[in-house]
C-alpha cells in the first residue's frame, strides 16, 4: 500500500481548511474589534450584522423582563459618548478613543465633581499602570471610568466634568445562531460570547473563527448538524438554554471557544462529564498537534460551559482556548488588542477544531470480517512496499491495530488512542480495509 | 458574602477543641505513665481508674479461662517487686526504678544464680546500649529481666540474687468503655490499648487523647454515637469483639490511636476496605493540615485494627499515629518516655481527630434546587465583595462547586475532594446555600 | 515455624529445574543451529527429529494447497546448494558456509550474469557492513543472496556464475506437538517457531528451552495439561489454529517463546486480554527475579501471539523474550550466532518459566476457617522463633496476609501481589495453614 492509497479519501478536515483561513479570521476579528459590545444593545446587533455578511445568521431579540430560569432579561444598555474633562476643557478620558474607558452598563451621568468624588468612580490596574482595565456592573446600578493607573496618579486636584451619555431602558437582549443541517438531527454546538467590547482575543478571535468555520461548512455534507451560537456571556447562554430546553437533548458534542488568537496553550477544559467524545476527540487532536497542550479537568468557573454543564443539563461541552483565561497579563485589559492576536495562531486554532470535527464525524465501530488469525494482507496488495517509509510503517501498524481491535467493542477513536496514531490515518485505513472487505461498519458513534 | 457569614455556624470541630487541650492530654499521660500495665492485672485497673476521673467509664472484668473466639482469657498477672542483687547486696537492677526492667508476665522467681545462668534471662539492645528494651512473654511461661546493654557488658562473674515477686493466678482481664449517645445508634469506635507499661507515646498518649476527646464530647450533640474503648492490645480487642459480636454492625467508622504525642508523621494506615469514609475523612483532614502525612494501605500487622479488620468483621477501622510504629529508635524502649511526647504534638493530633469527626458528622448529600443553569447569586447577596480576599474567593468557588456537583450523586466530601477545599468551608457554604433555598438536603451519609 | 517447615513441600518449580539445564539447552540449540529451516521443508523435519530424541513429539504434515482460514499452505521449499562464483571460479558466496546467504524461498537459478544484474538480487546491511542479513520471500517468487556489505562493496565488475539449487514444489508444511497430560483437560500452550535458519537466539534458544521443559515435565504430576507446539511462524500457528479450532477453548494460559538465550531484558509482552492469569503470573515471576524486566502492553505486531490473540480467538497468550525483537543489532543477522547465547541466560529464562508454571499450577482460592479476629498462632506452633531471621519474618507476614485476605474473594496470586511476597512462599504457607486447619481450599483457579 503506497502513501497515495492512504490519502485518497478527501477528508472532511481537508475540506474545512483553506490556505488563507488565518488571515480571513484575523480580518473579521479586526473588523468587529472597534465595536462597543455589552450583554445587550446595538453593539451586539452590529457585530451580528458583520457575522451575517458571511453566514445566514438568524438573529433573536428577547424583551427586557423576560424570565429565563432564575434570571430576568435586563434593560438594554446603549452608549453614545463619554468623557472626563479637566478645568481647561481637555478630554483627559474619551470613550471615542477606547470603549474600555467606560464601565459597561454605566448609568448616564453629567456632573462637575471634585477629584475625590471622581476617584470613587475610577478603576485602574496599579500593577499594570499603562493599561486600561475592562469592568462591568450589569446587575448593580453604578457608573465608572477605567483608565491607566499612570494617568490616574497624575490627576490634578481640580473640578472635573464627567459625561456618560448612555441609556438603560426596556429593550431586548440580542443573540444570533446559525444551523448547518447535516444528515442527522444530532447536533454539535459551537458557542462564543459576543458581549465584550474592544478585546481582540476575548472574544473577537472566537467569534471570527466560528464565523469562518460555519461559512466553510455550509457547502459540505456532514453527519451531524452544527449549531453556531453567538450570544452574550452567561445571560445569553442562559437565555438560549431556556428557549431551547427540550432540544438540548440533540446536542451530542459541544465546544465553547474564546481567546483563540494568541500563541499560548492550547488549553482544553473538559466537559463536566470528563470523558465525553468531545473531550477525547479534542484531546486527541491536541496530542497529535505537535504543541504542548494543557488539559484541565472541569471546574465550575469560566465561560458559558458553566451553563451548558450545569447539573440540570450536563451537556458534553468543553472549553477550547489558547492561553487560559485569567492566566495572562493581557486578560481583560487594553493590551488585549489586535497586536495580541495573529493570523498564524488563528489558523492553528482553526485547524485543531477542524481535526476535532474530523474525529467526531468519522467516529464509528467496525468489525473485522475475518477475526480468526490475521487475514493475508499480501494477496490483497495491502503490504507496504519494502523500505523504511515511516508513513507506510505507521499505516501498516494502523492496519494491524484495526484488524486486531475491530471486535465490536472498540471504536476508531479507541483504536487511534490505543495505537497512538492520528485518527485521520486510522480512519482512512479503515476505509481501505472496508473496501477490501476486511472490515464492516457496525454503527456510527452518536455518543 | 463576607467572611463572617461563612463562619457563623459554630462547627462541631470548634466545639471539640479547647485552648489547652495539648497540656491537658500531656498531664494525663504523665499521670498514667508510671503505672505498670500488662494485658491483665491491677495496672490496667489503676489506669482505667484515672480515665474514670474524667468520663463515666464502664469497667468490665472477664474471668480467666473465658473463651473468646480462638483465644482464652489468660491468668491474671501482678507484680510487686523485682531486682537483681550482686554479692555486695547492691540492687543493680530494680523494678522500682523502671517497670521495663521485668519482662511482662514473668513468673515468680527467687534464686541465687551464676552470671552464666543469669545471662539466659536477660534482654538487651546491643545496637542501643543505653536503653532498656520492652519485652513480654504472655503465652509462654518464662521470666527475664531487661537492661541496658552497657550495664550488661559490665556484669562481674559472681553469684546474683534474683527476685521477681509476681503472681500469675486465675483472675480477670479488665477493659473499660465509654459510650457517648448521639442522635442515632450508628457508632464511631475509638480504640486505644492500655497494656503497655511505662511507654509514654505507646500508648499513654493515645489513652490520654481519647479520654479528653470523650470528655469534651460529653456535652455536645452529635449525629453518631461514639464508643471509646480502652482495652489490652490483641486479647482485649478480641474479647470486646467476642462479647459484642452482634452490635459491631452499628460501627460505621472507627480509628485505633497509638503514638500520637511525638512530632513525626502523621501516619494513617487505611482500613482493610481502603476507601471507607473514615479513610477518606482522615486523609482529607491530613491533606489540609499543612503537615506532610504518610498514607499507608492496610496491612495485617500492627495494632488492634488487625482484629477489627479481620475478614469476619472487616470493619471500617483505620490506624492513626504520628511516627509509624517500629520505624523510630525509641519504639519499645525506655527512650519512649515523657521527654519524647509534647503537648503541642498532642494538640495537633487531637485537632486532626476533631477535623475528622467534623467530616464524618457533616457528611451528607444535597441537591441543587435550580439545576438548570447557574442561579443568580447576586440577587441573593451571595456574590463576594469586590477585591482579592482569598477566603472570599475560596468561598465563592465552594459555592460554585456545590451548585454544580449537588446532583444527588456527590456528597459534601466528594465535593471537597474534587474542589480541593477544606470540608469545613464546603460544609458551612452548604448550610448558607440551604438557608437561601438553593440546596436541599437529600440524606445524611451513614456509610 | 522454622524455615524447614516452610520449605518441606517439594514444589513443582523445584522439580522442573535441574542443575545443568542451561548447558543442556545450549547443547541442543547448538545441535539444531546449523540446520537450514524455512516455513516448509526438510530443515523443519530434521529439527523436529532432534526434538523427538527428547520427547514423544507428534509430527504433522499438511499438504500444499490446504486452506487454513484466509491462507493456503504454500509449496514446499528445499535447498541443496547455492553459491556465487567469480570469473576465477572462486565461490565468493557459499551456502555451505552460512545458510543465511540465500534468501529463504529463493526459486532455483543457474546463470551467468553481470555485476549490475547480480546487484538486483543481493541484500546487505550498509549500517552493519560485516554482517549477513536474514531475508525471506515466501509469497512472492524471487531469488536473492544475502552478504556482508563490506564484501558487496568490493565486488569486481565481471561476470558471475550464480547457482541456487532449490526446489519449490507441492509437498507439505510440517509441525510438531507434544502433549503432557495433566489431571485436567485444561491446557497451557507453549509455542516456538521453527522456521528460522541459523539464528541461534531466534529461535534455536526457544525451541531448545521448550524441549527441555517438556522433557522434564514428562515425569511430573500437574493440574494442567501442557501442549508444546513447534511450528513455522505465522503460517504454522495459523495452520494449528485452523486444525484445532474447537479445542482452543481448553487453552487457559499460553506463552510464545523466542530469543531466550541472550542477556537482555527479560521482556514480557502481555496477551491482548492484558490482565490474564498468565500475564499476572509471568509479571509476578519477573518482579521477584532480581532482574529489571520490561513489561509491554499487547500490540498486534511480533511473533505468533499475533494469531493466538487475533480477535476471533483472543487467547490468553503472551510473549516471553530476553531482549525485545528488533531492538538489538544482532536481530535477523549473522551475529545471532552461538556466541550470542549463553547457558546461564538460558538457565535463567528456564527458571522464570518454571516460576510462572508454579504460579499457574498453585493458583487457588482458600478461605480462613476462623475469620473473626486472628486465630492464636502460638498455640499451634506457628509463631516464628525470636530473632531476626528474614525468611521467618516474611513467612509470618505471609501467614497474616493469608489469614486476612482468604475471604473467598482473593486468590493466592492476589495475596502474593498485595503482600509483595513471592508466590512460592505464599503457596507453601497456605499449605501449612491448611494442614493446621486454618485455611480450607475453596477452588482451584482455572481462569
Amino acid at each position: 500500500m503506497g502513501r497515495s492509497d492512504v490519502m485518497n479519501v478527501a477528508s472532511l478536515r481537508q475540506q474545512l481548511v483553506t490556505e488563507d483561513v488565518g488571515e480571513d479570521i484575523f480580518a473579521l476579528a479586526a473588523k468587529i474589534y472597534p465595536i462597543c459590545r455589552s450583554i445587550t444593545g446595538d453593539g451586539v446587533r452590529e457585530t451580528l450584522g458583520e457575522i451575517g455578511r458571511h453566514i445566514a445568521l438568524v438573529v433573536h431579540e428577547v424583551p427586557t423582563g423576560t424570565a429565563v430560569f432564575d434570571w430576568t432579561i435586563p434593560r438594554e444598555w446603549n452608549i453614545r459618548d463619554a468623557y472626563i474633562k479637566n478645568e481647561r476643557g481637555e478630554k483627559i478620558v474619551d470613550f471615542a478613543r477606547s470603549n474600555l474607558h467606560v464601565m459597561s452598563y454605566s448609568v448616564p451621568v453629567r456632573r462637575r465633581i471634585s477629584l475625590d468624588e471622581l476617584k470613587k468612580h475610577i478603576h485602574t490596574l496599579p500593577d499594570q499602570p499603562e493599561l486600561i482595565p475592562y469592568r462591568t456592573s450589569y446587575y448593580e446600578e453604578n457608573w465608572a471610568f477605567c483608565m491607566a493607573h499612570r494617568q490616574f496618579e497624575g490627576l490634578q486636584d481640580e473640578i472635573y466634568e464627567v459625561l456618560i451619555d448612555s441609556s438603560l431602558t426596556d429593550g431586548h437582549l440580542t443573540y444570533g445562531e446559525y444551523l448547518h443541517k447535516g444528515e442527522t438531527d444530532d447536533e454539535v454546538l459551537f458557542s462564543a460570547h459576543v458581549c465584550h467590547p474592544s478585546l481582540a482575543n476575548d472574544n473577537c478571535s472566537g467569534v471570527a473563527l466560528l464565523t469562518y468555520l460555519a461559512k466553510r461548512m455550509a457547502g459540505l455534507r456532514t453527519r451531524y448538524s452544527y449549531r453556531f451560537l453567538f450570544a452574550p456571556g452567561t445571560i445569553g447562554a442562559i437565555t438560549w438554554l431556556a428557549r431551547n430546553e427540550n432540544s438540548t437533548r440533540r446536542i451530542k458534542h459541544g465546544l465553547v471557544l474564546s481567546m483563540v488568537g494568541d500563541g499560548g496553550g492550547p488549553t482544553y477544559k473538559k466537559s463536566r462529564r470528563g470523558n465525553a467524545t468531545i473531550d477525547r476527540a479534542l484531546i486527541h487532536a491536541l496530542r497529535h498537534s505537535g504543541l504542548t497542550p494543557t488539559i484541565l479537568d472541569f471546574f465550575p468557573y469560566g465561560y458559558d460551559e458553566r451553563q451548558y454543564c450545569s447539573p440540570g443539563f450536563n451537556l458534553p461541552v468543553g472549553l477550547f482556548q489558547r492561553s487560559r483565561f485569567g492566566a495572562i497579563p493581557q486578560y481583560h485589559t487594553s493590551a488585549d488588542n489586535l497586536d495580541f492576536i495573529r493570523s498564524d495562531h488563528l489558523s492553528k486554532s482553526y485547524r485543531l477544531i477542524a481535526d476535532t470535527i474530523d474525529v467526531i464525524e468519522g467516529e464509528a465501530v467496525y468489525c473485522n470480517t475475518m477475526p480468526k488469525c490475521e487475514p493475508q494482507l499480501g494477496k490483497r496488495g495491502l503490504y507496504g512496499a519494502i523500505g523504511g517509509d515511516k508513513d507506510v510503517a505507521a499505516a501498516s501498524m494502523a492496519m494491524l491495530w484495526l484488524l486486531n481491535l475491530s471486535d465490536g467493542a472498540h471504536s476508531l477513536l479507541d483504536i487511534a488512542e490505543r495505537a497512538n496514531l492520528p485518527f485521520a490515518m486510522v480512519h482512512s485505513i479503515a476505509q481501505l480495509l472496508k473496501e477490501k472487505g476486511l472490515l464492516t461498519k457496525v454503527h456510527s458513534h452518536p455518543d
